[in-house]
């Protein structure tokens, strides 16, 4: 951006016929004086100056160039109430930019959240562990709609919260009553429209039409390295048009709150479409780094700041100043945000008058208590499939009841519904009501809680944490794809479990026994990392009784994210042994045994093995006895007592871990592992694969055997530190070379 | 697609003025009949048929729809050599969308690769252990440029196959002598083009002009669930313009090869702007299941296939046909394939004559001797900082001789330069020669050996595994990024790992350590992951000189992928235990200790926890040794007797890992661990995020010192399968719930 562009007050618009189907008095709000403007401008800017200089951290560049859109939304256009940041009708805003949180925490405190006070603010980059301004802005304080930080993620956060409420609109208003009618605002910088699930994620924007929806593009032209066209050519506007986008170029974004503002009235005003604003701003605007890409992670220093506050006619020596004008400038902000709240409670007293079986229902969707109804959808055990079923059947089954049952639930598939075969009767597809589709089965309308994502994983994911976002069991959302294929979302699903969000995904496809579809398709590692990501429930359960006990799990877990691992091919079922309520402890004993010689763990379709080889062994005189170990996080949360009832490690007898996994995390629980450790092959399901990477009765048999015959001769103390990997020898394939 | 679309055959141009700059004879070689084309086009489909019919199992549907596409490329425009492969300056062809391999085997027989014998083709899904035909191509097999399966990959591969000939072509081409000039062909379906990585990889090709690639799009508007318009609504071809794409349209790609052929050639001649030619096609056309979604993954059934063949006036009773006026049809591609082999012979003889030092580089840097030669940029310890250094530092240094001494080396960053620190003085920049960036510092050539990708980490690793796959050992690519962003780039690393493409990942910022950026940035469970994943090296050296040791172990893994983890703040040097051919090892004695007490095991950098505890426990009258451990994998590859000198089981002393990560994995060789549980926090860096963290020499002394006394009462026995989480209470934080 040239610095004659910059001063060139004007504001284009494509492609949107302004003066023809909106309210002029909608589109401009009456306006401050730009004396008033620049004063607020020189003083979030200063205090960012400040804020990164005193702990001589932070990342100021961007916060100060976005100054001017902080006044829009903050004094003008965004519908919010500081003091009850959590009433439901307000517009959601998400800094998918998120290391310019300085920039929300200043707003927040000058309009008034009250926890934001002035104090607060000074501890951002300072060692105070109770601060409420980390150095990314987090969910866990009321106006921050969704934790940001890995670039991308808010923009699909984004769309997740504006499909929520245009699905609570279109279920619940009615004409006249706006019960849901709130936008939804994503501010970003160039980072977040790089990466592909922001990519994803706009293109879905686009194909459903969410005119409830708004990205703010800050584009100061400036990334971390240098400007943004060392990497990037693209004609932005025109992408984001033939994505479907409404499109609004502002050029003198550093100061031209007018332009902004008029710009996001607009964007409300649309009925057709997300719209996309491109506000053209100076990255460290006003400063020695103006322009630079050192501004975007550098204070100021101390000259810096001093000519700054110079530059805005303000007093170097005053430290974090706000004068009282400023302040005064947002006074009108708290009383128009309770006359919003009023309104909205008018709006739903009203609604109560004349649909109060509606009302009823809305009132406990948005308190997420009609959430709380999921058990009457999972099936008494004495329902449930007696012979050989996959996994993802039996979750089908208990899907298509919830989702005809639970209306919270939102159940999102990545195209590959006919496999992992997750759906309901009749269910609708959210769609834009007029979009025709040539497979007409799919045509829908805004009611809908079927979202088809196309082939996006990584999108799917995040725009779950944004429905979940929406508020506590208000949207339930499912997830569903081939379990590899979660390897495209993972920084989605740890979004998840870091904010606490409760998603449930539905990972089918979960072993080499998926067969042809080769290596590529076959899940090895990554069990690994959900086992051992924080605040997530992995679990792999191995008949539908356990299928039940995993959806169980996921529903009393309000705030964590679940992954269900499910087979393709159809399992074995075990009414005599499988217990739900089993799961819930995360491991439990399966099939017991007194005085039995080895302990073996059966996991999900692998539990097969344990099971037969447990026979196989009492032909050779070996006792054993088989846990079921669906979860381990859950595991880890019992008691000393029944851990010990369950692994029986005081009995001195080793423990045998069978599944067809890398075996890493399981070395905690076994002394033995029957497991996998290259990847898989492209050879047909079940029994030819299972067979070519050693996953025989026989041969398993046969290597406990050989094992307990070692733990005779030189006693168990000999297996710590020495983890025996059974079916180490048969595994190396291919091009695998480590 | 409606069928009247399909029958109107025209090719429509957009954007490129073709009477005007190409030749006409290379736009259109001379075509054989018609009638032969459809002689083929049967041919093929009915192949098809049959081959998924026999096992029931595999994807017809749009390997049909691009048989057009296959007699363009195989017969006409693509430049290859079946006898000879590997021919280096051949045309590259990636099949992103892997599940219509079944297209590619069927070309690679008719035309006769040696090893694709009609029997080959029958082991497609079959139970044949070693066929060459699996369900996704894989690069094993002479012909095939790269594994696919999971879709968008393939895109990015692309991208990377042709800035490596890109690349190779500014730096040895002269005039008149075109050693390296070869396309690279990518067939894409509509999963492909919706999926993040390769959206990212189109951006980077649009702004980096290589005028080397094009996309083949089988455009058949059917995905697995449905028609595409279910979850797509975009205008492509406008955004490929937007990206700065050459579009070219083609309406009935079902049968038109010549239409398509012209479009190839265009693109070939195309000197400006990589191109995307979007060919409308059927799915499963003339099938019984034409432009049904059903055609994606399901067999006919017999009646299909009778009513196929007869529809093609072949003889139902006929499995597996080829008639012989097909086999000649494609008769000519041997002998011209040699034609070209002998043509790049030549120029390489005549080049050799007027630049014999630049052939001879040219020469050993294809054959991947170059490469080699690393080891002369490692420095020796004695050059080693003694002062703290981060190791991002430290790496960084390498990376500077390494960029600088080695020609095959290419660095790769996503806009993270300034905190990553890679890069080398006077680095060219991988740009169109005239291309103006903003900061002037960025502006290069296609001779750059350092490639900004921007914000898109995920088509950053998988445009590495592209440049790898141009030749082994022809260019080394270095990725670098935020160790917490490799979530990002999961699917693209472990596709690496899965086709031993030597690819080196540098990941810095590796702990909790990093402080205020939060736990959004601070990876905590992501190294259980890449410790999981088969064929990937991950390496966590504790100073500079385990550094030059990962550095080593990455070039010295020819066929496997390293990622080097790496931190952020200044790390403890210790010249005096640190040792690069420990590093080698996996595990090294780092302070040896007759009669000690207990093991601790330090990591990366949490090193110095390990070494500060050591001394004082001493303090306590507690003896203990230090392991260094910065690769499980390579130390898994020790024998049985160096693992036990190095950990010393037998003497039943306790093991204690301490490293700030999530402790899964080590249970394999500690007792107990020092570690995380849960994400992490915005605290300052270092000290202060570490003691929030109980990360305090005291603590840990504290804790080890109870794990002692707890085992000298209850004997050693009692810690197995009781690992001690020995900072299991200090942890919970915020949100986390599990």
């Amino acid at each position: 951006m040239s610095s004659t562009e910059v001063v060139n007050v004007r504001t284009k618009i494509h492609g949107y016929k302004l003066d023809q189907n909106l309210a002029p008095t909608l589109l401009q709000p009456a306006l401050e004086s730009e004396e008033s403007h620049r004063k607020v401008l020189g003083t979030v800017r200063c205090l960012i100056a400040d804020l990164c200089q005193q702990h001589n951290g932070g990342h100021p560049g961007s916060a100060m160039g976005m100054a001017a859109l902080g006044i829009a939304l903050y004094k003008y256009t965004m519908r919010y109430s500081p003091l009850n940041p959590s009433f439901f009708n307000r517009d959601r805003l998400v800094l998918s930019n998120g290391h310019t949180c300085l920039w929300q925490y200043i707003f927040m405190h000058l309009v008034g959240f009250p926890a934001m006070s002035l104090e607060q603010l000074k501890t951002y980059h300072s060692a105070q562990r109770d601060s409420i301004c980390p150095g990314h802005p987090e969910i866990q304080l009321a106006g921050i709609e969704v934790t940001t930080g890995p670039l991308g993620q808010g923009v699909a956060n984004t769309v997740g919260l504006a499909i929520a409420s245009k699905q609570l609109g279109a279920t619940y208003n009615r004409p006249g009553h706006h019960l849901v009618d709130n936008m939804t605002w994503c501010v970003v910088g160039d980072g977040c429209l790089q990466e592909g699930v922001a990519i994803e994620a706009i293109q879905l924007a686009g194909h459903w039409r969410l005119d409830n929806l708004a990205i703010l593009y800050d584009n100061n032209g400036v990334t971390c390295s240098g400007t943004v066209d060392v990497a990037t050519s693209e004609d932005i506007n025109a992408r984001m048009a033939a994505c479907g986008w409404h499109v609004v170029d502002i050029l003198d974004g550093d100061t031209n709150v007018g332009a902004i503002v008029q710009a996001l009235e607009q964007a409300r005003e649309n009925k057709h479409q997300p719209s996309f604003v491109n506000i053209r701003t100076t990255i460290g605007v006003d400063t020695n780094l103006q322009g630079q890409n050192k501004a975007h992670g550098t204070p100021l220093g101390a000259e810096g700041v001093r000519h700054l506050k110079q530059a805005y006619g303000m007093d170097p020596k005053q430290e974090f100043f706000v004068p009282p004008s400023v302040y005064a400038f947002f006074q009108d902000v708290i009383p128009k945000g309770k006359k919003q709240e009023a309104t909205s409670e008018q709006i739903l007293s009203a609604y109560a008058l004349k649909f109060p079986e509606l009302a009823k229902e809305f009132t406990m969707r948005i308190r997420g208590q009609l959430s709380k109804h999921w058990l009457d959808f999972i099936p008494p055990k004495e329902e449930l499939s007696k012979k050989k079923t996959p996994t993802r059947i039996s979750a089908g089954r208990i899907v298509a009841a919830l989702g005809k049952g639970l209306s919270s639930l939102v159940l999102m598939t990545c195209d590959l519904q006919p496999a992992t075969n997750m759906s309901w009767d009749n269910c609708t597809t959210f769609q834009h009501p007029e979009h025709k589709t040539s497979c007409e089965t799919m045509m829908g309308n805004y009611t809908g809680r079927y979202l088809q994502c196309g082939i996006r994983e990584h999108a799917m994911a995040a725009i779950a944490n944004g429905l979940a976002a929406l508020g506590p069991g208000t949207v339930i959302p499912l997830t569903s794809a081939f379990f590899q294929f979660y390897s495209y979302a993972i920084a989605g699903v740890r979004m998840g479990a870091l904010q606490g969000l409760q998603a449930i995904h539905l990972a089918t496809h979960d072993s080499i026994a998926i067969g042809h579809d080769g290596p590529t398709h076959q899940p090895v590692e990554l069990p690994a990392l959900f086992r051992a990501m924080p605040n997530l429930l992995y679990v792999r359960p191995c008949d539908e009784e356990e299928t039940c006990g995993a959806f169980m799990v996921a529903f009393e877990a309000e705030r964590t994210p679940t992954m269900i691992s499910l087979s393709r091919h159809p399992l074995v079922q075990y009414p005599e042994h499988s217990d739900r309520e089993g799961v819930k402890r995360g491991a439990y004993v399966f099939i017991e045994e007194e005085e039995a010689d080895v302990t073996l763990i059966g996991v999900g379709a692998e539990m097969v093995f344990a099971v037969e080889a447990r026979s196989k062994l009492i032909e050779l005189g070996i006792k054993s006895r088989v846990i079921s170990f669906p979860c381990q996080r859950l595991f880890e949360g019992q008691s000393r007592d029944y851990k010990e009832s369950v692994m029986q490690y005081s009995k001195r007898k080793p423990v045998v871990v069978i599944e067809a996994f890398v075996v890493n995390g399981w070395e905690r629980y076994a002394d033995a592992g029957y497991s996998m450790r290259t990847f898989g092959k492209s050879l047909p399901p079940e029994d030819e694969i299972y067979g070519f990477f050693g996953f025989t009765v026989d041969e398993i048999t046969t290597k406990v055997r050989q094992l307990l015959n070692e733990v005779a001769e030189v006693g168990i103390e000999f297996l710590r530190g020495n983890f025996r990997d059974l079916n180490g020898g048969a595994m190396s394939h291919g091009i695998n070379i480590y």
